[in-house]
């Protein structure tokens, strides 16, 4: 029996359905793997399960371990990132709970769950499996440079933990929707969970990471998009290098820039502003033409989880009438998310 | 006995002297690791070793591994870098004549000496060390982007290759002979082997990589240098990210851009234009204040060793004339030299 599988490219051998857990959390922006799986794998979804002192949920049922197993359950999904990926000794009697009661652990974050003791011991002894979704393929190539065949867009942030999944994933069914071959390409865990394939960019060696981005969006039919999920941001203070990197390596025809309304300074590093959408702009038309001069800017997805549907309209047209560009929030769609999607595809 | 010791900082224990092995290399610009132990740690090399069909050369003596060995060396040292860092079949013979003449062998690829077993087995058999340079530290932090005590210069360059390193040793050198408290601080294998200390840029996970750039140059005396070896180039389509990563993580205060005369294609990738040198400090000077708002460009490092000494000096002074801001070759010094160290320390 492995103790660790390891499994980047076929989650849809992923045990499941799954419960999602929540470590202690109390800031919903780190929580984006749950909120996605919530969202776009809702049939794999049976409900939550935290620390105690955790306050962020799904809305999701709460259920423990065992409560989950007798439902269906198969998998306890770690659905929380906290800054630099690792595993709390706090999270650990939860994920002990997890593997008494019957259900393998699948984590995405950068300190691997076999790489615990205690846990790898209570996989043995209770014969789980810990799956480890963010090790990135071995072997990686170099980038090369070259212009690949097919089109791409690439979301692109403002700041972390805004939106660039969920734009990504949105757009990719819309083009869909109107009878296009498109297809998300996931860069992150959560979005690896969600498509069942992609590359985690944040765990790749430096050297590997704009090759790894080619690696991802390999050369299709001419008509076909690549619908790339964005990383960070390029003005992010721990992070730009992966984004420059994911931004080289897919090569984008067209961008999308993504920013959450009202968010003022950078997540988990509030000594930084968040930088304007002009400036984002600017800068990701900048750096991307250095691997396709065609790129372009087809406008902006802006996330209005914080305001009510009136002054959310109000923030979207204001917006699109200062950049000259149409502008919409994704999670609320209608005609400005259409307008969107026509300028994506011009 | 060890098969693979990882002694990241502390070349000190390095057995030397040492015989400098180039592989099957005719591109002189991947011999660079020879090149500066040959330059700037001339009492431990030894002299050189290659396989057959080799033209590049340090001018160093050739001699066979054994005879290296009775003339006192103590490890053969990989003094080239091939794209992608990976060791050729071709290399296995000469590394195992090594091992069996006596030598440990020393590596800074991005492939582990250690990983190949036919290598592994034979340091075992003959009671050799395998030692891998190329390994980061463990436990890098993320990069907080907090502001740190003393001063930083990094050394930026239009393309891989071309003199970063060279001119982060001749500078750092420049600063202590006026006196000051300067470090030297190497961010890739061969400046590594050379400084005693340093973090493999390249070879870090790339979350980390501006982490690794904070931790490469910590808090320090308010008046101290840290001269820091620049890596890539912000325009290079595999290696952007690990450049900008090391822009933002060692917040330098000053950065010196270094150009190759003569250098129109990337090095290894020559479908892609060498950007100039105006482009590039613009690029590093918007890039770098996202960390260090008070970065600025105190001149450019030309490396004209294509060039004879009276076109050195026309090359130099044209430069200089059309920028407007100091230009020495560190390597010819001279008056010109002295004026960009002017220009630093200003």
């Amino acid at each position: 029996m492995p103790t660790a599988a390891v499994v980047p490219h076929a989650p849809e051998a992923l045990p499941q359905p799954y419960l999602l857990f929540l470590g202690d959390t109390v800031e919903p922006g780190y929580a984006k793997t749950a909120y996605g799986l919530r969202d776009w794998a809702p049939e794999r979804c049976l409900g939550e399960f935290a620390c105690p002192g955790a306050t962020v949920s799904t809305g999701l049922p709460r259920l423990t371990p065992a409560q989950a197993r007798a439902g269906g359950a198969r998998a306890m999904v770690i659905g929380v990132a906290n800054p630099g990926g690792r595993i709390p000794p706090a999270w650990v009697p939860a994920l002990l709970d997890a593997l008494q009661a019957g259900l393998d652990l699948v984590g995405g974050m950068h300190a691997r769950l076999a790489g615990i003791d205690v846990l790898r011991n209570a996989a043995i002894a209770h014969g789980r499996r810990l799956i480890d979704v963010r090790e990135p393929p071995s072997d990686l190539p170099v980038a090369s440079g070259r212009k690949r065949t097919g089109k791409r867009l690439l979301t692109v942030g403002t700041d972390c933990a805004l939106g660039k999944k969920y734009t990504a994933l949105s757009l990719a069914r819309a083009f869909r929707d109107r009878g296009l071959d498109a297809t998300f390409r996931a860069s992150g865990q959560t979005g690896i969970l969600i498509a069942g394939a992609g590359v985690p960019m944040d765990a790749v060696i430096a050297d590997f990471a704009a090759g790894a981005a080619e690696f991802l969006s390999p050369d299709a039919d001419p008509a076909h998009w690549d619908v790339v999920e964005g990383q960070g941001s390029l003005s992010h203070p721990a992070y730009a290098g992966v984004s420059l990197s994911l931004l080289h390596g897919s090569q984008p025809d067209v961008i999308v820039v993504c920013h959450a309304v009202g968010r003022e300074r950078m997540l988990g590093h509030a000594h930084y502003l968040v930088p304007s959408i002009e400036e984002t702009i600017d800068l990701a038309l900048r750096l991307g033409a250095r691997t396709n001069p065609a790129i372009r800017c087809a406008g902006v997805s802006l996330n209005t989880a914080a305001l009510d549907d009136a002054d959310a309209q109000d923030a979207i047209a204001s917006t699109a009438a200062r950049l000259g560009l149409p502008v919409a929030d994704p999670v609320r769609g209608g005609a400005a998310f259409e307008r969107l999607v026509d300028a994506c595809l011009a």
